[in-house]
C-alpha cells in the first residue's frame, strides 16, 4: 500500500482491489463446504463471550440503559454489514471495552446533567455518534490510513500483548469478585451469606480453571497421540465450544445441594421484556437534546473518533501480518470510511458501535490459514495417492500435485502473476527426484512419504472469504434470540474463556518470544530458534534483543498503567502512536540499522510482496478426511509465521553451501553428533538400491543433489 | 539368582553377596555429598504421606487402638533397620493398605469376642505377628523367593499397575468425602452445615489439583526452557515437597473468612497426649489372651505371610529391575528373613508390621538412577574440560574420560570383570575420532559438545547405597515429633499428593505403555517407539500385542474387583501368584514364543547380567554443578530402560549396515527427507576443514568411520 493524501484516492484504490476479489471471496467461502463451520465457531465464541460481558459491565455503569441485548445487536448488525460490502473480510467487528469505558463516561457526565439525564442520555450519546462519524469520514477520505504503513511489528504487538493483558486481568478481576458481593444484589439472598459465598468463589476457581485447562488442550489435539483422527480434527476444531459446554453442563452437577444462585450465572434482560427494547426509537428523541450539548458532544466524539482509527487499522492490520501470506488486498482506507456509516447507524439505532476487535481478528485469520492448510493438505495428498495408482513416475506425481496446487490458487486478475509456493514446490521436485536417482520410475508410498512431504512443501496460506465472517455474524446475531439459553452460562466459564483469549494469542506475537527469551538460559536459547524460527536469534546480538525487549516492555507497562487513569486512560492508543515517530526516528539512535530491521522491519523499508495469480480456482475441501494433518496444522494455527516456510524452503532450495560458521550457530549442538551417526548413512543405504548404484555423496552439499 | 530349596542356602548366598558390597554401601552414599538429599527428600514424602494417611484410616477403623503416630514409628524402625542391616537397601518399608485392611478385620473380630474385646486387641495382634513371623522365617529358610525368578514382567507390572489404581482409587474417595460429614465428627460444628460442606469440598478440588499438576510440572523442570540451571535442577530435585508447602500456605490464605474447620487437615492425635503410648507395653498383656485365641492367631497370620512374602519379594524385584543396570547383587531370602523379625518386633511393641512397598521402591530407584546420572556427568564433563584446558587430542580426552568412569565404577571383588559400558565409551571415541578426521590433534569445544556427547553415551546407572534409605527412614521417625506441623497440611493436599504417586509410578511401567498404544491411532504408533524405546513395537504384530494387552488388562480388571470384597479382596496376592503359572503353561500356547520373549522376557530363559567390577571407586558430586542435564536426567527418571541405552549403543557402535527394511521400520517418516537434506551435507562441510581435505562419504556407512 502506497501512502496516499489525495483525497478519495485510497477509498478507490481499495474498491478497486476488493471489487476484482469480491465473487471469489463468495465462492472460495462456499465450496469449503462445512468445514467453514469450524473457523465461524470459534470466532464465534471469541466474539460473542467479551460481547456478553461488556453488556453485562454496560449494563451495571448505564443503570439498564444499554445492557447485553444492545451489544450483541450492535455486533451483529454491524458484523453482517461488514462481511456483506465490508473491504477485508477477515476483521471481526465488535464491541470492544473501549467503547464501553467510553460510554461509561459519557453516562456519567449524561447523569450530572439536569439538561440530558438518564432519559437522554441514548439520545446524546447519538449526537456523539454522528460527530465521531463526520470524524472518520474526513480520516477515511484525507487517506489517514496511508500512515498505518508506519505501525510496525513493534507498536502491533505491543497492542497485542496490552489487549492480551487486558483480557487476562479482565479474568482475574471476575474471579476474585465471585468470592464478593455483586452490585445491585438483594443482600438478602441465601447465597450471600458468607459460607455461599465462599463456596461460590472456589467452585469459580473450578470451572474457570477447568474450562481454561481443558480448552487450551483441546486445541492441541490434533498432534494427541491417543484417538482416531477425525476425533482429534472434532476436539481441535470445536473443543472450545463444547468445553463451554461441558463446564456449563459441570456447573448444574451439584444444583441439588445448593442454592439457586451458585454459581453465579449470565445475568441479562431477554430482549423481548419491557424496556429492552425503548432504544430503538431513540432518534426520534435526538431533536430534545439542547443544542449547546449536540456541539459538546463534539469533544467525546473526538477521542473515540481516535480510538476507532486507531483500533479499527491496528486490528485490521494484525489480521493480515506479512506472515499469512495473504493474496488478496487490504482495504483500510474503505473499512474506515463504513466503519463511520456503522457508527452513525448505531448512533441512531441508540446502541453502541462496533468497531474492528483484537485478538479476535488476528485469530480470525489464523483458523482460517488451519483451514487453508487442511483443504490444500486433502487435495494435494489425493492428487499424490491417484498418481502413485495410476504407477506415475516422481516426474509425472509433482506434474500432477503442481497442476492441483494451481487450480487452488486465488485468481486475481489484475496483478501480475508469480509463483513463489510453486516454485519451492517444483525445486525439491527435481531435487528430490534426483536424489531418489530415477526420475522416471514409478513411486510408491514405501519410497515417498506422501503426507510428510505434502506438509513440509505447503506454505501458509490463508482461505480468505466473507462466509465464515457473515455466519458468526449471524450467529452473534441469534443469541440475542437464544438468550435464555446463554443465561445457563456461568460467568465464572467466562472468566476461564477471557484468560483462554488471552494466551491464545500469545503464539506469534515476536514480542511475546522475546521477552520469554530473556528467561531462558543461554544454553537454551537455541530451542528459541527451532520453535519459532525466529530469525532475529542468529542474527542479532543476544545484549542488543534484551535492550529493544526491555525498552518495549517498558512501554507496555506504562500503557497498562495508563489504562487505569479514569480519563487518562482512554487515550492510550495515543501513547501506542507515539511509538510511530519513536521507532522511526528514536530508536535508529540506539540500535544500529540492520539489527532494528531483523527486530521489527519497518514495511516502508521494503518490497511489497507480489501475490499470487492464476487464471482458475477449484477447491475441493471437504472431500476427502485426511486424519492426520497433525502437528503441522498446530503448527500453523499456534506459531505459523513466515519463517517456518522460510526455512524450510531454503533447506529444500539453497544451491550453495552455507559458510561453516552460520551453520554452527544455528544448529543445535546435538545435530554436530547426529551427522557423524551411522544411521544417516544406513538411511542413504536403504535409499539407494532404487538408483541401482550405490554412488558415494559428496560433502560439498546439495549442488551434487540438482545435477 | 540360582534356584535352589537347600535349607538356608538362599539366605547364605545374599548374605555373602551383600557383605562384599556393605562397605562401598556406605562410603558411596556420603561420597555423593549433598545430592543424596534430593532422593531422600522425594522417597521421604513418598513414603510418610501414604503412611500418615493409612494410619488416620486405622485410627477410625479401630477406634483409636492404632494411629497414624503408631504407623509412622513402625515404618521409621523397620526402616533404620532394614536399611542398616537390610539385605537390598533400595527396597523402602512402610505400613501399607493390606495390612491397613487387614488389622480392620481383626480388630472387628476382637472387637465382638468378649474374651479379647478392645483391650486385648493389640495383645492378640501382636499373636498374630509372632505366627506370621515364624510363617516368614520358614518361607525364608526354606528358599521360597527363589521363585521369584518366575515372576516374570507380566506379573510384576500388573501389581504395579494394581497398586496405582488403588492409590488413584482412595485419591478420588478422598476427594468424594471431603463433601461429606466425616465420621466421628461434631454434626453441630458449624463447618457441616451444608453450605460450608460445600465450600470445604470445592477448597480441596482446588488444592488437590493445584497439587497434582504442579508436582507434575515442577518433576518435568529440568527440561524447562525458563530459569537458570540450578533453580530448574532445584525445583525438579525438591518439587513435590515445595508444592506440598506452597499449597498447605495457599490453605491457610482465606482463613480470616472461613470457620476453623476449612479446609480439613490431618487428623492425629500427638505422640505425647495421654493413650497415645498404651500400646508400647503390649507385650505384658501378651499372655493374658487365651491359649485358643493364641492358636486361632495362626489363620490371620497365614494370610498375613503370604500377603509380605509376596508384596515385600515383589517390591524388592520392582526396584531391582533390569533396566536400572544394577550392580550389586539382591537379597530377597535374607530380607524375607529380616522381616520376619521386624514383624515379630512390630507385634511384641502393639504397632503395625510394615513391609516392602510399591511404588515407593521403584520410585526410590529411579531417583538415584537420576542421582548417579547427574554424578558421573559432573565427573565426566569436568575431566573432559580439564583435558580440552590442557590440549590433549581427542585419543587423550576419551582417555582421560575412561579412567575417570573407571574409577566412579562400584568395586565388587568377588565378580568377573566386565566393561560393557565402558566398551561402549570406547568404540564410540574411536568412532568418532578418525571420523573427524585426526585422532591427535588438539580438541576444542566448537568441534566436540562435551555435555551432549556424554549425555549420549552415559548408560543408565544407579546410586546404589544406604544412606539415602537411612535418612529418609530418619525423617519419618521426624515426624512422630512434628506432628503439630503435620497437622497443619490439609487432607486434600494428601489426595492429591495420592494421585500424583499413581501418576508418577506410570512411565517406565511397559503394561501400562501398551495399553496406551491401543488408543493411539495407527499412523502414530511408531512415536512410541521413538518416545519409550520399546523394541516390542517393532518384532511383534500389533493384533498380538493387542490381544496380549487385553488379557493382562482383564486379569487386572478382576484382580481389581477382587480389592472390593470384604475378606476374600485380602487374598488377591494370590490372583497374581496364579500368573506365574499361567504364563509358564498356558499363554505360550496363545502366544509364539519369540513374542511372548519380547512382551515379557522371563529370567529363567536368559542369562544374567554380568555385573561390573573396578578395584578403585571414587565419586566426586557435588563439586561442579553443570546446570544442562536437562531432558537427558528427565528421560531417566520418567521412562528410562535399558532399550534407551542399547538403542543408543547400537547406533554409535555398529559396524555393519543394518538391512534396510528394518531401518525402515524403525524411522519415523520425517527422517527419510531429512537423510536428504542439504543442512546434513552443510553439516558435514563444516566438519571437514578440519581434516584438511574434503573426502567423499562412502553410503556404505558406519564402516567407513572405524578405518
Amino acid at each position: 500500500m502506497e501512502e496516499t493524501f489525495v483525497p478519495f484516492q485510497g477509498i478507490k484504490n481499495d474498491i478497486d482491489g476488493r471489487l476484482t476479489c469480491y465473487k471469489q471471496d463468495w465462492t472460495g467461502g462456499f465450496r469449503a463446504g462445512f468445514r467453514i463451520l469450524a473457523p465461524t465457531t470459534y470466532i464465534f465464541f471469541a466474539s460473542a463471550i467479551p460481547v456478553i460481558s461488556f453488556g453485562e459491565q454496560l449494563d451495571r455503569n448505564t443503570e439498564g440503559a444499554l445492557t447485553a441485548v444492545q451489544t450483541l445487536a450492535s455486533t451483529a448488525i454491524c458484523g453482517i454489514i461488514h462481511s456483506i460490502i465490508g473491504g477485508q473480510p477477515l476483521l471481526i467487528l465488535g464491541v470492544a471495552e473501549p467503547t464501553v469505558l467510553m460510554y461509561t463516561f459519557m453516562y456519567n457526565f449524561a447523569k450530572q446533567r439536569p439538561e440530558l439525564g438518564h432519559n437522554l442520555f441514548l439520545a446524546w450519546s447519538g449526537w456523539v455518534c454522528v460527530w465521531t462519524a463526520a470524524l472518520l469520514f474526513l480520516l477515511a477520505i484525507l487517506g489517514a490510513c496511508s500512515i498505518i504503513n508506519r505501525f510496525t511489528r513493534v507498536a502491533g504487538e505491543l497492542f497485542g500483548l496490552l489487549i492480551a493483558m487486558l483480557f487476562m486481568q479482565q479474568a482475574i478481576r471476575g474471579l476474585v469478585d465471585e468470592f464478593r458481593i455483586p452490585e445491585r444484589a438483594d443482600l438478602k439472598s441465601i447465597e450471600f451469606i458468607p459460607s455461599w459465598r465462599f463456596a461460590n468463589g472456589m467452585f469459580a476457581l473450578v470451572l474457570s480453571f477447568g474450562l481454561l485447562l481443558t480448552g487450551l488442550k483441546s486445541r492441541k489435539a490434533r498432534s494427541w497421540r491417543y484417538g482416531s483422527g477425525w476425533i482429534r480434527s472434532l476436539i481441535a476444531d470445536y473443543g472450545v465450544p463444547l468445553m463451554v459446554l461441558v463446564w456449563t453442563a459441570v456447573s448444574y452437577a451439584p444444583a441439588s445441594s445448593v442454592p439457586k444462585g451458585i454459581p453465579r450465572r449470565l445475568f441479562s434482560p431477554n430482549p423481548w421484556s419491557p424496556g429492552a427494547y425503548q432504544n430503538w426509537t431513540v432518534v426520534k428523541d435526538m431533536l430534545d437534546v439542547p443544542v449547546l450539548f449536540i456541539f459538546g458532544a463534539f469533544v467525546p466524539a473526538t477521542m473515540i473518533a481516535v480510538l476507532y482509527y486507531f483500533d479499527h487499522s491496528v486490528a485490521s492490520q494484525l489480521a493480515q501480518q506479512k506472515e499469512f501470506n495473504l493474496r488478496k488486498p487490504s482495504s483500510f482506507h474503505y473499512d474506515l470510511l463504513l466503519l463511520g456509516f456503522l457508527t452513525l447507524l448505531c448512533g441512531l439505532l441508540g446502541i453502541p458501535p462496533s468497531n474492528g476487535v483484537i485478538p479476535q481478528s488476528p485469530m480470525h485469520t489464523k483458523s482460517l490459514a488451519t483451514l487453508k492448510h487442511q483443504l490444500l493438505r486433502n487435495r494435494l495428498v489425493q492428487t499424490a495417492r491417484e498418481s502413485m495408482r495410476m504407477n506415475s513416475s516422481l516426474g509425472q506425481l509433482y506434474g500432477n500435485m503442481q497442476e492441483a496446487y494451481q487450480q487452488m490458487q486465488t485468481p486475481l486478475f489484475h496483478q501480475a502473476p508469480s509463483d513463489r509456493g510453486l516454485k519451492e514446490l517444483k525445486e525439491s521436485t527435481v531435487q528430490l527426484a534426483s536424489s531418489m536417482g530415477n526420475f522416471d520410475a514409478p513411486v510408491d508410498e514405501s519410497v515417498f512419504d506422501v503426507e510428510k512431504e505434502i506438509d513440509d512443501l505447503l506454505p501458509v496460506e490463508v482461505k480468505e472469504q466473507r462466509v465464515s465472517n457473515l455466519l458468526q455474524s449471524c450467529m452473534v446475531g441469534g443469541c440475542v434470540a437464544a438468550m435464555p439459553f446463554l443465561k445457563l452460562i456461568p460467568t465464572s466459564v467466562l472468566w476461564g474463556y477471557f484468560a483462554f483469549m488471552a494466551i491464545e494469542s500469545l503464539p506469534g506475537n515476536q514480542f511475546w518470544e522475546r521477552i520469554l527469551l530473556l528467561f531462558t538460559a543461554p544454553s537454551r536459547r537455541f530451542k528459541v530458534l527451532e520453535d519459532y524460527h525466529a530469525t532475529f536469534v542468529e542474527t542479532v546480538p543476544f545484549k542488543t534483543i534484551a535492550t529493544f525487549t526491555l525498552f518495549q516492555t517498558s512501554y507496555l507497562l506504562i500503557c497498562f498503567g495508563l489504562t487505569w487513569v479514569p480519563i487518562a486512560g482512554l487515550l492510550f492508543p495515543l501513547m501506542i502512536m507515539l511509538l510511530v515517530p519513536v521507532r522511526q526516528y528514536i530508536l535508529p539512535k540506539f540500535f544500529k540499522g540492520v539489527h532494528l530491521q531483523d527486530l521489527d522491519a519497518a514495511e516502508y523499508e521494503e518490497t511489497p510482496a507480489i501475490p499470487f495469480n492464476y487464471p482458475q480456482e477449484g477447491e475441493f475441501g471437504a472431500r476427502s478426511s485426511v486424519p492426520d494433518a497433525g502437528e503441522v496444522l498446530d503448527e500453523v494455527i499456534t506459531r505459523s509465521r513466515g519463517e517456518i516456510r522460510r526455512t524450510s524452503s531454503s533447506r529444500v532450495t539453497s544451491t550453495t553451501a552455507t559458510p561453516t560458521r552460520d551453520v554452527k550457530n544455528l544448529q543445535s549442538p546435538r545435530l554436530s553428533l547426529k551427522a557423524y551417526s551411522p544411521r544417516i548413512n544406513e538411511l542413504r543405504v536403504m535409499h539407494s538400491p532404487r538408483s541401482g548404484a550405490r554412488e558415494p555423496f559428496s560433502p560439498s552439499g546439495p549442488s551434487s543433489l540438482g545435477k
